[in-house]
């Protein structure tokens, strides 16, 4: 079957909306105590239901989440963060790579960490990654970008290298840690990342960057602190296997690595901060933008998440009315008789627990083929009702791809 | 545990009987819109809930979709429609088979289709089939059978047969397709099928039954293109895995091959068209002698597909009618006390789609065993709210066993 060239999808994932109910909310959670007229519209208008990112009661991250929900298993596509992060710097990432995020961080000759933030470094990363970059040790090419701040990017390519290893990054002040191997496959690896970081505080602690920093009382960058390891997986581009053309708009690195990585078309939007700062006209405009000229949109607004992890009722509620806005913009702009809006969250970040938790999330979905339902208001309660019943983050591009009637049929 | 003579199953099933709404039918959908006192009342007396018929968002065809319902999945079972097809004929199919559908059509001397149905021949095509069946072609055997009109089956039987092949049908006029081969493996087979076409043109075009068909002023059926190519697999018959006595009440080609594939008794019952011109008095006078002597019954009623099909909201409604007075007739000769009543629909034909799509389907148990819950009408909506939730066609085997109290425990 063919996909008419005038329907799309937008998901607007709200990063962990869903929580529990607050006592100071009077047992309301954020989202029943925020205004949100827009989403509650797309409640009443469309069919609701409840999705488990991962599977019930699995704690996802932001990562593993959005992984699901563009269909890849992160059971078989993710161990770990490093190699989303490297593809979220643009560094070139193969299937098979070793990949880690890591620290510039500040270290004593003892190897003793003073600060793992280098100061919060802002400029010279780039000359310090560059001194790094691409050298070889036992045959294993390493290659090196900056970030953001005191962030980098470090991949390691070449045979017989393992990814069961431990962090280097001690997660705090005293001594770096050894990367220790935690399987046979992986000793090679630990043996490269701890020469890595051995040649890495030699290289840098000379670097004219860092002899500048320390004129000025700054913390050097003298050394890099490898964390998150995980292995590059071999992914079939989301386009290729969904039969849609997709983009992204969306302020973190994490996830932005995750479009990367699936080959997806992930914009640079001016006044996304990924605070609750964030410029919601600039969001719904670039939605807008993305959606007529792709038929998949994912946009993922950061700033409910932070005020869960913040256990910040009256911030996380500010958050999601700002999502609301969103939503509201995005919903004028789109014919829904062509196109398909769904809002969620990628996970809940409830209050009481100040950080993601696996209960399930709420979803609603109007428009383009969608069924209406009796669910009113978009809330974890009120669409646990809805027609869409239980659903998994798996599930989410066959949902999609059946609504608009662009799935091929399975059997006769 | 040992099953009770008289406890029994019926399952009625709408095929293609769920929905989305009609904006000609008031943003109803059919099964809302239609009269239906019958499904209403059993989705009063018992317990409702939606049925995913593979997993939420896939577009099942009605074969895929009655394998799961019978508790084989797909995924492990169905390669194609050709095996079941074959089994539908009464062919003889062994797991292992590489089984196709078949036209007789009409070529010219370049071996380009002038008619794919070979005038729709309704006479003559027994004799055609024998003609070609048993030949064998690098050791494989090739077994054709007619079916109605201008269909009918071949299987090929052999050594090193891989399934991964193309349709030689161009599925319209033009050039014959060559079978070709999709994996190394399925080589051999794609030579055998190309011979067997080859062979099939060389000897039909000669048979006395084409030569009086032109005499005639017909198209001669003078060749075979093959398609819809599967393996055919090993199944457990329904009855041995189920601990269930079962037969079958259907109309289609389809469903009936994949009953008898199955080892389920399929009745021959006249008056059944697979039209909308059905007739429903035979239909529930078979299903209730069926169920006096089975333990497990499955009706299929053809028609509603036919209106969704047809994106007739007018004949969808009416067909779903009468699927009702089927469930009706059929209330009034069982004993609900012995007897649990299933009412659902293999997938969603909806009207605005005009074919299949992937949207979870109504379901309804009452009598035997089964609770009951708030829900007052059979539809797309109500049913999402009910008791048993959002199940899948593959629990539907243990719903039923479990209900009847007639599954074996699992654990102490």
């Amino acid at each position: 079957m063919e996909a008419s060239a005038d329907l799309r999808a937008v998901l607007i994932i709200g990063d962990g909306m869903g929580g529990r109910p607050v006592p100071e909310l009077g047992g309301k959670t954020t989202l029943e105590a925020a205004i949100t007229p827009s989403m509650d519209w797309v409640a009443r208008a469309g069919a609701c239901g409840l999705m488990n990112p991962i599977a019930p009661g699995i704690r996802a991250g932001s990562d593993t989440s959005h992984l699901a929900i563009l269909g890849y298993d992160p059971y078989q596509y993710y161990t770990g963060r490093g190699p989303y992060e490297c593809a979220g710097i643009d560094m070139e990432v193969r299937g098979g790579d070793v990949a880690f995020r890591c620290n510039f961080a500040t270290v004593d000759g003892n190897l003793n960490v003073i600060d793992r933030r280098a100061g919060r470094i802002e400029h010279g990363t780039d000359q310090l990654a560059a001194a790094l970059n691409a050298m070889e040790i036992e045959g294993v090419a390493c290659f090196v970008k900056e970030s953001v701040a005191h962030r980098a990017g470090l991949i390691l390519r070449g045979e017989g290298l393992g990814h069961r290893v431990t962090d280097v990054d001690p997660h705090g002040e005293g001594p770096i840690h050894e990367c220790q191997a935690l399987d046979p496959d992986s000793e090679k690896t630990a043996r490269v990342v701890n020469e890595f970081v051995r040649r890495s505080y030699e290289i840098l602690s000379r670097h004219q960057v860092n002899k500048a920093r320390e004129q000025q009382g700054q913390h050097p960058a003298n050394i890099m602190l490898p964390r998150g390891v995980g292995v590059a997986p071999h992914l079939t581009p989301f386009d290729q296997k969904s039969n849609l053309k997709s983009a992204m708009v969306v302020e973190t690195g994490l996830i932005r690595g995750i479009g990367k990585y699936a080959g997806m078309n992930v914009m640079d939007v001016e006044g996304l901060t990924g605070g609750y700062d964030t410029n919601a006209q600039a969001f719904s405009k670039a939605i807008l933008e993305a959606a007529s000229t792709h038929s998949y949109v994912l946009a993922n607004v950061k700033a409910p998440d932070l005020g869960g992890h913040d256990q910040d009722p009256t911030k996380k509620v500010e958050a999601i009315e700002l999502v609301d806005v969103i939503v509201g913009d995005v919903l004028e702009g789109l014919d829904l008789e062509k196109a398909l809006l769904v809002v969620t969250a990628d996970h809940a970040t409830p209050i009481t627990v100040g950080d993601h938790s696996g209960d399930a999330v709420p979803i609603a979905f109007c428009g383009r083929g969608a069924t209406t339902d009796n669910v009113a208001y978009f809330g974890e309660r009120t669409c646990a009702a809805g027609h869409m019943g239980h659903i998994r983050g798996l599930d989410m591009v066959n949902i999609i791809t059946n609504l608009l009637a662009i799935q091929e049929k399975y059997g006769a």
